[in-house]
């Protein structure tokens, strides 16, 4: 049974067109509707069979919708919904799937408008971006946040994590505030990480990069991302990703130490400790 | 036909017994003797098809060998040669297959015999370990360094090239030195940030790691690797280790003050500079 009439899509990329894909094949959603602000993108979206109706304006595409999805880069977020706030339904529930939640759960909190917004953040995707990489498949036994904050009506939540979970998600409710703590260690850090190895990289002979082994590309790969969403997830996650950046350079310092004193046990103790965690995972 | 009568794996774990399977299935050697310090490790080394006679002291193995491979952990490569080298045929070819380089390459040019020796790096193995994961395309398609020196009898070196080639691997002659430097870059500060990273996040809730998604999985892979194997790769090679990772401070350290300044475009350009690289890979 639909658990919405009409869904919204704003900005079908990687995850909205992934996620009007699987909302159809799931029947959770009767219709899609879709506005990009790419031509090219609206033009792909009238050719899809998920894809009901396209506009090319976000304010047309939310008429009617019990359901709209927020999908862009996390900085347009919040001012794509000011900007379709008054063409809202009354009482339809908005969320999204930034990356990043505080900023975006704060700042919603300061517009008008008579609907109700829970913040999303389902860990699908991957470092290819675009509706070309989309699939139904995305979701299924992923980790998704939900990150209601205290005048969010319990019913609004209870209807997001449903969503999700019935797409197969496992969904961790949670703050916004300990999600944006969370992420910033397990996704954000170790992206940035990536980036700074391939940047320094970058700097030494070319030729280099002919001696890599799978180590190296599997270390890395996430340094493909796309620099300009990512520019966006460090910035509006600043202050946990200093955080996390000052945290794991404490380490790296004791490792370094430990190394230039010669002090094998330390370095073997902090090597094994990254194994145990590794072989949690 | 056959590049060596008889073939000696001093240690055969993955690298050992992947590199006897390979050579076995090309013809590259008519005969295969092994040691193992590991009386179980032996015991199935007599029951595999590529080990024609193994041994319990390392003397025995390398008796009527015209190529001896030294496949244990880097710190033990020298220390075996030398305790084999009363008992090796005049004029064999020794070599290795260690991480490291520099080290090993200058401790064997102070011992006594008859021997050629030739360092060699295969880039091939994974974060598994041990005979059990050994397979004959372990070599194919991947990076192997030679690293002669001076005063390396240049029949020598080419023997040893000639042999990683007919395995199927990419040969680079490089000095000792210059090997070091690279695999500092392109494999052990990898696999040191993998370490730190899963050391610093398991300092954090465990229930963090049910949230990781793919990236998180992929950018700490090596991580699992054994402790006590990397110990002594970083140990060998500190130099050029504790080089590299103020080199990556340094990019490190540039990203923290460009997000803490709010400076977008320099957060973009690194960002930028990391993804070029990593598409190049």
């Amino acid at each position: 049974m639909a658990m919405f009439t009409q869904m919204t899509i704003l900005g079908p990329g990687l995850l909205g067109a992934s996620l009007a894909m699987a909302a159809k094949e799931r029947g959770l959603v009767k219709r899609v509707t879709a506005w990009s602000r790419s031509p090219a993108t609206r033009a792909k979206c009238a050719q899809t069979d998920w894809c009901d109706a396209v506009f090319d304006e976000p304010r047309g595409a939310v008429a009617g919708s019990d359901l709209v999805v927020l999908c862009t880069p996390v900085e347009t977020i919040v001012p794509l919904l000011e900007q379709v706030a008054a063409s809202l339904e009354p009482g339809v529930l908005v969320t999204d799937v930034g990356s990043t939640k505080s900023l975006i759960v704060r700042q919603v909190q300061g517009l008008d408008g008579s609907f109700s917004f829970v913040g999303s953040h389902p860990m699908a995707g991957s470092e290819r971006t675009g509706m070309d990489h989309a699939h139904a498949g995305l979701f299924k036994d992923a980790a998704c946040f939900v990150t209601p904050i205290d005048s969010t009506p319990a019913d609004s939540t209870k209807k997001t994590a449903a969503f999700w979970q019935a797409l197969g998600m496992v969904v961790t409710p949670l703050s916004p505030e300990r999600h944006d703590e969370i992420v910033a260690h397990i996704s954000h850090l170790p992206h940035l990480l990536a980036s700074v190895l391939c940047a320094y990289l970058a700097t030494k002979d070319p030729s280099w990069r002919n001696f890599s082994g799978g180590g190296l590309r599997d270390t890395t790969r996430v340094a493909s991302g796309d620099p300009a969403l990512w520019r966006q997830i460090l910035g509006q996650n600043r202050e946990e990703v200093l955080r996390s950046i000052d945290g794991l350079e404490a380490v790296l310092h004791s490792l370094r130490a430990a190394l230039s004193n010669d002090d094998a046990a330390s370095v073997h103790s902090l090597l094994q400790k990254g194994k145990t965690y590794r072989d949690g995972l």
